[in-house]
């Protein structure tokens, strides 16, 4: 399965200004084209931490989404620090040129939004239909803006253009039987079934204390047939228990 | 100031099927004990992802918090781990032992509820008023649950181990310059405050687009200092302001 992670950049963010969105949102669209999200990093607007991060991650993962600091005031770093991570430069882009001009009158074309306009060496464009101001692409590296409605109007840009993958279904078996109870058994059913995960989360219901039991596959049969077997241990050990496919 | 990263260990969160709350509220407490929430990764229940993570991070900040994976199941390996990142091993943990025996009744006391009282060698214990089972600290790292109740009560615990540094303090000023229009006399101010720092924020209210500026510092004459110098240059611009402070 293509794996993919994301990179948050902005001080907002780690200070608390900013409650950060984009990344529940992309792991919903990502899941829809069969790729999995595996890792997210959320740094400040520091030129060395974005090219350590940037570098990490494009060797680790297929794809790597960037969100923010693609704006035109000072702590807009973000292209600048891609550039430096390839070991390339910035350069005017003639088509991200061309949107600007088209976007804004003579007397608001300062340096500041022409700035907008400058990508590193080789990379090719993502649109903005929100904003004109494009975000690239630099080869595995996806660098959009991180206002939520400009960074989700550039991944349906760009989401014909990724490697997909088998789309993952997910079974919920919800239980009164508590976590620390069946742990043991559902170890052993997940040691079973090593293409299936299964994740096991405890909630409080009216006061009850229950587990939801997540089983997550790509095969079908597998999936069910490891629902099953939870559902057969959850009887043996005499708790209620009820399923919800997602 | 001191430093400080928060590593987020968990599927449900990078699958969107859980969304990240504790991050956002660890923010804030830091704040206001003058130490600065520097990065953020959040990685999936995998022993070698968390193992680079937690060394990566306590190399390079003071103090590095966990969120998630120290539960009875077979997906809890956040425990086994942080030993495995420091070089060492699991032990049950007498006074673990001790709190776990006194919460449960006997006929709880399942095996799987038993591997809460392990710890790495050397690691002291995070009590957790909520529901027993505690976090520990090895060196640098807090290691605590992910639900955000017990995340909370564990960093009221630990709080005051902390090595705390200046508070730093925050002035908004709301214009209706348009980011793009005062990002080159912004970034001039920028770099003639090198303590202070200022972020810039576009919004759009009622139709029409404005900025937010935050300007962040230990030192308060500073801050006052650099707020003057922004109000006055939107005066020149000709464009209404107006401050708040935090």
């Amino acid at each position: 399965m293509p794996t993919a992670a994301i990179l948050i950049i902005g001080n907002e963010i780690l200070s608390g200004r900013t409650r950060e969105a984009n990344m529940h949102w992309l792991s919903g669209e990502l899941k829809t084209l069969g790729i999995t999200l595996r890792e997210c990093r959320i740094v400040r607007d520091e030129t060395a931490e974005i090219i350590d991060a940037v570098n990490a991650l494009r060797q680790l993962h297929d794809t790597v989404f960037t969100s923010g600091g693609i704006g035109p005031t000072h702590d807009d770093i973000t292209a600048q620090s891609i550039a430096d991570a390839f070991g390339t430069t910035l350069h005017t882009h003639p088509e991200a040129d061309r949107i600007l001009r088209q976007y804004y009158a003579d007397s608001e074309l300062t340096e500041a939004r022409m700035k907008m306009a400058k990508v590193p060496q080789g990379a090719t464009l993502i649109p903005n239909p929100v904003s004109a101001a494009p975000g690239f692409v630099m080869e595995n590296v996806y660098v959009m803006a991180g206002v939520p409605r400009i960074f989700q109007a550039m991944v349906q840009q760009i989401k014909s253009q990724l490697t997909t993958g088998r789309v993952a279904q997910s079974i919920t078996v919800i239980t009164a039987g508590r976590e620390g109870e069946i742990a043991t058994p559902l170890g052993e059913i997940q040691a079973q079934y090593p293409h299936v995960e299964l994740g096991s989360y405890p909630f409080m219901k009216d006061g009850a204390l229950g587990t939801n039991i997540v089983l997550t596959a790509t095969d079908a049969t597998a999936l069910e047939q490891a629902t099953q077997h939870v559902e057969a241990m959850l009887q043996t050990q005499q708790v209620d228990c009820r399923r919800e496919t997602q």
